[in-house]
């Protein structure tokens, strides 16, 4: 077993071989665009880990790990089109840089792309590995609906907040760790707790970057603080906040809700404020704590791994769980 | 064997019973949408045709003419939103009835549709479907971004234009073919074989499409006549006058691609006639029948269909080559 850093390593090297035809150029530039962008590659990195903790030939999880790094990418791609988000890891995304219809286009073959890549597996296991690919790729589509539906609904509950999440960010971390279990041949067990090991940690993850967006250190974090405050963003905090304000409360909440003045900073602390009276910090935390503690249950029952690689998996989940950025 | 119009039916059945889910609906009425509109349903035909003239089990081919169908369409509902096309088939296009998001969303779960439906198939054959499923996918995608460059360029080849062509529509119908093929356990002559005749048959459908545009008879043709004209859509006529028109023709034509003015009948006039000076009328008729013809010779090289079979390809062939709608 190596640490995170080795099958990060890895995983970089493996993108940056990718192989582009040369023409037609304005298909396939922006797509070595879109990989070279970087990232935390925390996808493929899960594939690989697991794959090597299950016993597995990393060899074999290379193509699988490239394949779900180039599916995230292909959503972040169509991603940016939907939300007309401008910059994405500090420099223009592919519809600035180029235009929509080369983002389409582009984010079309990038997901054939991500299909053939994952399909690069023994014959044994290329239906159970098309099955998962498959399945997460409809799953994340149906959250990201959810998504854009719940930016228009005033009455969207925390059940289904979470299912969104789920749906639009787990699963894909589910699924690149079940990838490496198949590719090592697991049981259907290890494989399948290994799935939920990392669903679980990925709900956390996400709420704690609802909480970030509010509680982070601005030092720290590497975004803005409260940006998520100033564009009414539907996360945890804010329809935990819409669906247990009363009174006075209620009525605050809605006026800078509606408050498109150019006072941020009052709108930040004064929403801020509204959280913390609500005891949405400390929920928030016992939330994140219990999606972890899900996620460490699951990595327990696990019996086809070692201590060492469990303690790798552990420090993960506490890293991404725990983390300040 | 049986006929053109029993296949259809067959395919309509399949779309009619797709099952889509209920939630997220703005993710899914777009696609039942899309697949309600109809058309030629000419690539799920050939699939069920190919298996059931090679002698395989035609409900086996269904799944794989259905994946071929909702690739096609999926083809389609991107395109629309890339052209900023508003009907398609007499109805509002998806990204007109709902949004851009929203046809670019439910596109993307179309491809992945798609290639859940090609993967059902036995498992020694999976990846043979595979490899010709996404293989044909990506060159489809190269032949659009073809289609979008050469609208901007000026320097076009006809070589050019028939690889473009070829790329984005025919290879489509080729893959229709050698699935069923593939389905039919077929060896691997036949199966390419059919191919080859698809792709030249898909060749002089599009080059006939061109041809009715300017040569087509208004009362027949569903469009209206002159469309590409008027559009200065480069097609195989355009690009052949590009390159042969000299002198008076050269500047003639010139001026009419510039001419931005509502006088639509005499550009129409005009275009035909340098078209008809320079003997494009003829041309197109003799490339036509030359891949018409390549078309029947692949297809009578295949030695496992009966003289039956053999009789309703070669009279699809004519009926796609030699129509006048």
């Amino acid at each position: 077993m190596h640490d995170y850093y080795h099958y990060l390593n890895l995983a970089n090297e493996a993108i940056e071989n990718i192989y582009y035809p040369s023409e037609p150029s304005r298909l396939y530039e922006p797509i070595a665009y879109t990989m070279d962008l970087g990232g935390k590659r925390i996808r493929p990195v899960l594939t690989l880990m697991t794959c090597e903790a299950m016993g597995g030939d990393i060899d074999q999880a290379l193509n699988a790990a490239l394949g779900i790094e180039l599916f995230h990418n292909f959503t972040l791609l169509h991603d940016d089109v939907m939300d007309r988000a401008d910059v994405r890891r500090g420099k223009p995304t592919v519809h600035c840089k180029w235009n929509d219809n080369v983002a389409i286009l582009s984010g079309d073959a990038m997901l054939t792309m991500a299909t053939q890549a994952i399909s690069r597996v023994g014959d044994d296991i290329l239906r159970p590995m098309l099955t998962l690919f498959n399945t997460t790729a409809i799953e994340i589509y149906e959250g990201q609906q959810y998504d854009m539906d719940f930016e228009q609904r005033d009455d969207v509950t925390v059940d289904e907040y979470i299912k969104m999440i789920r749906l639009k960010t787990s699963v894909l971390l589910g699924c690149a760790c079940k990838a490496g279990a198949i590719i090592s041949h697991a049981p259907d067990e290890a494989a399948n707790a290994i799935y939920d090991m990392a669903v679980n940690m990925g709900l956390a993850f996400q709420l704690q970057d609802d909480y970030l967006d509010v509680w982070g250190d601005p030092a720290t974090f590497g975004k803005e603080i409260g940006g998520d405050i100033l564009n009414n963003k539907k996360t945890f905090l804010l329809i935990n906040a819409m669906n247990l304000a009363r009174g006075n409360d209620a009525i605050e909440l809605n006026q800078w809700l509606n408050d498109n003045t150019s006072r941020k900073k009052e709108k930040i602390q004064a929403v801020t404020a509204i959280y913390e009276k609500l005891g949405l910090k400390q929920l928030s935390r016992d939330t994140i704590a219990q999606y972890s503690h899900k996620a460490l249950d699951s990595l327990h029952t696990i019996n086809n791994i070692d201590q060492e690689a469990m303690t790798e998996f552990e420090n993960l989940i506490n890293r991404l769980t725990n983390r300040d950025r």
